[in-house]
């Protein structure tokens, strides 16, 4: 879709989403405080192992893009988290808003600046997340509380 | 975005939704019958009480107005429960058709119109909505069985 | 799935939905009173000739089992109407809540009634379901206004 | 909507999806060799007995368009049960994924087929889709392994 | 759902989402840049006039607290309009995506902003949400261009 | 995600999607057989053209991934083009069904293979699924009749 030309033409513009962001906190810190995002955490890497192991091209280029969209750009990485915190709750994907809220939590994000992202998908997503929701005020509970 | 002159306007037009229905049997009564109803009722409860323990402002808010909107109004609640059980149904949520199942059999809704409502969403939400009938039909089978 | 053994042993159990409504309005009063309505008619038994004329076998059974779904049975068709008109806006499909609603007032759904069921959908589905509650409640002046 | 002429009119246009497909392997044989397949199958078969019990008459008629779907047909039985998983994939269903990569492997798909085709429902549905591939990978790697 | 001693055990807690943020553009302005933004506005006010004049007491409520949520908190509002845009992206709402695009450009987000947002949705909501995209760079490229 | 290990383990597996599949029929020969496909075409390229201009690095990378998705692999395209006007059916966006029907058109598929696979979409999306049906029909008509 993309032609030479407009590579050469919008050259100067630079390409914003690429710094890995500085964690607070290790994965392993979440664990040990929760026992929800130690089971999360633990269940996704085990899985994970087996999509690495399949070794399937495409799998692994959009793993790769969706690491990048979470990096420091022209929004703070916390931001872009919180981002993907309302999008997986307004989506209703449980294991999204676990992966998310940790992340945030790890670059330092405030308990009180989830809920507050949390209320947009419920505004927008409706009753539907309410289920959703008790599970991550679960989750936050653990980690922060 | 209403204005002051569209309350005085309308004032004459009353607001229907608002009379706390008569439920014909408690949620302890569902829970003695049915172990699916007992494990949802408790663990909705124990979450629910952390989301109370946080008093975020605009989840309570959230949280009464879907109370009130299942009230009896000009429709009957009882026919306002079998919508939340579609609207569940075909967002595919089982939680949320946990808790309008029962809201509907506490206020004496017969098991072929459960099953007549679920068919509603069955045809609108495609074979997609089968899992959650099933689960669906599990509980319908506790609850009247 | 079935087998011939549950046919038997549940011969006895009537099947409900099957009986066709009484219309106090036809289409063509609708379309009269509202040129929403007229259009969205127009143009759906426009596309319903294309689809027809494929003579799509499975298609025309969903066809079938849809047109079967609002019948009279244990739920007045109204109600099942109004059931399809809440399944409609929570999953967001504008001409699924045109139609619906327009079959809800061919049999004498008041236009309060059509109102506290999109209520349901708005609560349950949230803020994404008010570009079509707006669209909606035109559509509803125009037929009843 | 389909009247009598258009009937007459289509008589000679042929219903191509109607042919059982031969499987090659049984249920039985993929619950032997995945754990994951088994509980799956056995929970389905399980809830299913309920739903046959009810005798729901249009629940039936639905589950026998169902069936009938992914019968051979103008297109291969498997390229409609690999059809059926991209679709269950991008609306995220992990119930209606066990059930159609099954289904597949039951008749001969390979598991790269499989992974081509939930490369679709990744890239179409996004990465809300990915908790869901992790589990889909972890029954092929059960089933194929 | 809460009870008087949850209100008195968090009465310290202050509810944060609730100051009207200061916007650099009026929508008459943002109209007046952009043809796609002027239809968009006009339209939704006279739909929106409608919906004022049926004076629904719920769809009143929804518009409040829909009106609340977006207002400066412990996130800045052009945060949370950035949240509502990847909300109405990931759900696929032309008219919300274009809402929340030009409250934001309101409180003066840049275009780079925007587009950072629109990437988290996209890649959380896979390519079926390229056509919005699409629309809603359109929409970008009048106002800011 | 991925570890320098598990490239090299899996080394001698070939990533099967990548070979540009060969059309029968170009966009334009499809834009003047089909006033429905030359508008879509058109205005896909006009604001894909917006898109380009914008140069957002992630974007591309996500219409390329896309792009690849559906080359020739284990898969014919053919099959992928189909798996994505399913994919798309299920999740009713009108523009993706449009653009893979096309797609498939221009690689010889028949419109009774079209419609096979919008029956599975059909089936496991229900009849919310019917009006994007209804347009994708008015399109093949276009194309094939």
């Amino acid at each position: 879709m993309s032609t030479p030309s407009d590579h050469s033409a919008n050259a100067e513009r630079p390409t914003p989403e690429r710094k890995e962001p500085a964690y607070l906190f290790t994965e392993k810190s979440v664990a040990d405080k929760s026992e929800i995002a130690r089971r999360f955490l633990e269940t996704r890497a085990r899985l994970n192992a087996t999509v690495d192991k399949a070794n399937n091209f495409l799998v692994k280029r959009i793993y790769n893009i969706d690491h990048n969209t979470y990096m420091e750009g022209v929004l703070p990485a916390k931001t872009k988290e919180l981002m993907g915190l309302v999008a997986s709750a307004c989506l209703r994907c449980d294991d999204c808003i676990f992966y998310h809220a940790i992340q945030a939590y790890r670059l330092g994000v405030t308990r009180t600046e989830q809920e507050e992202s949390l209320n947009v998908a419920l505004v927008v997503g409706g009753s539907i997340v309410v289920p959703h929701l008790r599970r991550a005020y679960e989750l936050l509970e653990e980690i922060y509380g």
